[in-house]
């Protein structure tokens, strides 16, 4: 496939894609914090030891330096990264119509290409 | 009172005292950790947007920079470490009975001190 340097270039976004764009990257977001949430819940619920609430801790922060990452709002850096979520199962592909065709094609070729890392 | 520094000098503890110290000393951290692990469960379950979970993860690392920093079982902290303990509600009166008087006087005198801060 092609580079993922591609996806950093700017494309053009109407603003209905823009629109679009925020609603898709607010809910994966949403999605993945729920996630986390869930599994810090369960790991509590299923402490063995009082020293275990560290594990939970370091469970978190690991998340943490994950989402700070990959939750880049940036135009130029967006395809890659619904790209990734879209990998990840925080995006849905309906999350995405509305975007020109184009657009999808990238962000369905990013997510092949983090789906194989 | 007298310098925290005296706490930092040699103390001599017989087996029995550091026998009933380390019992004292990890009963403490348990309900420390426990009280913690409550806090993160209280703070899980009143969560009111998905990315306050950033906020128990500040909670536990702040926390884990806390009781890394005070559980110190070298001998020559301990009268410290109790006294703060003691003061903190995590050590109580009654687990230090059996050590020497005297060391129960200095982790007194350590813990009002601490209470003052």
């Amino acid at each position: 496939m092609e580079s993922i340097a591609q996806y950093k270039r700017d494309e053009t976004w109407t603003p209905t894609e823009k629109k679009l764009a925020r609603i898709a990257f607010d809910k994966a977001f949403e999605r993945q914090c729920t996630a986390i949430s869930q599994e810090a819940k369960r790991m509590l619920e299923t402490t063995t030891v009082p020293s275990d609430i560290f594990r939970v801790q370091e469970y978190l922060t690991e998340q943490r330096r994950i989402v700070d990452r990959l939750y880049d709002y940036r135009y130029s850096r967006l395809l890659a990264v619904f790209g990734r979520l879209l990998s990840d199962g925080w995006v849905r592909e309906s999350d995405l119509n509305g975007l020109q065709p184009e657009k999808i094609t990238k962000i369905k070729h990013a997510a092949s290409f983090y789906s194989q890392q």
